[in-house]
């Protein structure tokens, strides 16, 4: 069972005060505005959003689309996924009764076949009839499409709605496109086509409207970004652009630290414009260290998921984590998952050997549910813009934020 | 914060596991079927179900469709209740913004006025305008109706939808059938229109329906029951109906009795037909005590709310509560909650002063939240059918089998 407490609090103060105070007060207004956007903007199946909390700043950092740690939500709220399950396949259809899902194919990995274990099972317990197949096994089945009027059948079963938990950064296969049930998350939305820059500019363009609409700095909820096409890493071809735009972010970035009177340091993520798994990240905390690059780290840069090459990098405004987890002091950081639009907890993400500025998602990670009772609907104004209660609250409107621009993005390929 | 352990358990063991046994294993097919039924048969937007278990029997023993008691749910799960408000109002339109609340007439009776306090709070906190009108006080708004093309304006509160907390026990106002907005639940299914024969005989066929799909004797699930009309108890007018169908029930349930080989003593529950707020009601153990109702109990059963003759009733087979509250010992009831078709939580009600056959619903009950993690949604194959979890599983699906046969009944009536 899982603990009452987070166990997780602020590593230290800080003086402004506007974000939390503005989301926490303004709740009617922003479930409201969020009503809408969905009315807009249908959300996809399921995310899983990374967010990082400096205290005076909050931000979505990575928002995954084919999410995997389904293992690690807490079994006890499981009513909570099967509900938001059932709501989002009745929205799309009551007809709905058979699904399939098409996996990773390295199913090996034991963690990624344990949250495959455990997705399946909040589907079956959903009502649904569930087969899984892995991407590369699919493409033997598809002789029988002309049987079946177009309609994929595996073994025999003949699904009604088709659930992608692969990210496709192995590239979408063409006959994806030939099947005539609907594929969700929308298959435009793969790795293959999708890129951190892409989602970041929308991001940027739902944050204003939040902004305006809670009347806050906009920074307080959106990382700073630049990117550059053309990189190699190996030959240092494109490092001049890498150089010219980290001087920019570094600007901006200080500017803001200085109008908030925020003591560190800046510093900048490069990350793989299509990366996932955590792969392709290095941290800089200086200009210096991108010239200096030593070969382990070039190397790192070169190659992510699937051993495609990267090419293309963004340059995010890193963002402190100021959480710790006690007793042990380490940092940690929330993600939180969804179906549809809900909401359904999440972990913080922690690990030992890594400090308040680093990647968390890294082997030796470990995680920590977050206690159903901080559920992210709903703030108390009885208690300090600090509480958990709050804090959660509010980690609620800043993942569905990222959620939202998924959506965009979505709709935006359809 | 509530506890995590709901303190309730069985009061003796029993021998029939069969319906215990049908509902923890079929999960699947009972999700999907109750899927079907939704979207054939739209559920009202709440509901609250009182729900009797004698262990080899669990049945549903009273439906509210306009719930109070509010306030006595769990404070920690109130993301739940928001979560459900969302859906349903979602589910009708995404433009709904503005609400009515339409209330007893009696808000000095503070129990219900604190009922109506957190529904308000869950409505606001789900981002809607919400406004609080008496039922007595909104002929007054009338005039304007002209104005405004026919829609309901309250002190310039023009709600896109208007939801009832007003049983309809005094009638339906005229007036309700010009508004031209949505009034949920339908105005049609107020207590002026309905009887509780009516809601027996649909909960009949949807306990046989569900019992063909699970396998078991409907009896399981389903208190026998018979109707009279024309009874006057103050001057015994219709008494020898009353005792034939007495007689009957007593037949049929001694017969149902010997066949599970249950020791107890049957009992029926005389109900006023249309009667609410546990007035009109009586409990008898047999026949002669039809006969020997003394003048305490005869003017008991001639009113019901709001000072309406009570004329028809409904004789019900009694069933057993054969949970008990620990420490104490005192038998306990659960009672269930929705939204829509979402099941919410709930509370056990319980009586010191009562024992288990007697109906708890009467002053000096109190309550016990059912505890979150018992949510009535996931059931759980490593338990015992007996497990907390597993129960409460039971107790949503017959919850869910009330709200259906409302919704069917709603349904009809359109």
């Amino acid at each position: 069972m899982a603990s009452n407490q987070s166990n997780v609090e602020y590593l230290k103060p800080f003086a402004n005060e506007d974000l939390h105070f503005s989301i926490i007060s303004k709740q009617n207004q922003i479930e409201k505005w969020f009503r809408n956007q969905w009315a807009k903007y249908p959300p996809p199946f399921y995310s899983s959003i990374d967010i990082r909390n400096a205290g005076f700043k909050i931000a979505p950092v990575d928002t995954n689309l084919f999410p995997a740690g389904f293992n690690n939500l807490d079994k006890e709220l499981e009513f909570l996924y099967i509900s938001a399950i059932q709501h989002f396949m009745e929205r799309i259809s009551p007809e709905i009764s058979k699904i399939l899902l098409i996996t990773e194919d390295h199913t090996r990995n034991k963690f990624y076949e344990s949250s495959i274990e455990s997705l399946t099972s909040f589907i079956r317990k959903s009502g649904f009839d569930i087969k899984i197949t892995k991407l590369i096994d699919l493409s033997s089945n598809l002789k029988d499409l002309s049987k079946t009027n177009g309609f994929l059948s595996v073994d025999g079963f003949i699904p009604d709605i088709i659930v992608l938990n692969n990210d496709l950064s192995g590239g979408m296969p063409e006959y994806l496109n030939n099947i005539k049930q609907q594929i969700i998350p929308n298959k435009n939305i793969g790795w293959n086509n999708r890129s951190k820059t892409d989602h970041c500019e929308y991001y940027s363009n739902v944050a204003d409207n939040f902004s305006r609409l809670i009347e806050i700095d906009s920074w307080l909820i959106e990382p700073y970004f630049r990117n550059c096409g053309e990189i190699d890493f190996q030959t240092k071809q494109g490092e001049d652009c890498l150089i010219y735009n980290a001087e920019k972010l570094f600007h901006i970035i200080q500017k803001k630290y200085d109008e908030y009177e925020i003591k560190e340091k800046p510093y900048i993520m490069i990350k793989a414009d299509s990366g996932t798994y955590g792969m392709g990240i290095i941290l800089i905390n200086d200009i210096d260290s991108i010239k200096n690059l030593n070969r382990k780290q070039r190397t790192k840069m070169s190659k992510i998921k699937g051993g495609n090459k990267l090419n293309k990098v963004i340059l995010q405004e890193g963002i402190y984590s100021y959480e710790k987890f006690k007793p042990t002091n380490h940092v940690a950081e929330p993600v939180i998952y969804s179906f549809g639009h809900n909401l359904v907890g999440g972990f913080y993400r922690m690990h030992d050997l890594k400090n308040n500025s680093e990647n968390l998602n890294s082997p030796g990670m470990s995680f920590h549910p977050i206690p159903f009772k901080e559920a992210c609907l709903s703030p108390n104004l009885d208690e300090t813009i600090f509480s958990e209660t709050n804090k959660f609250y509010i980690y609620g409107v800043i993942a569905r934020l990222a959620i939202l621009t998924a959506s965009k993005e979505i709709y935006n390929t359809e």
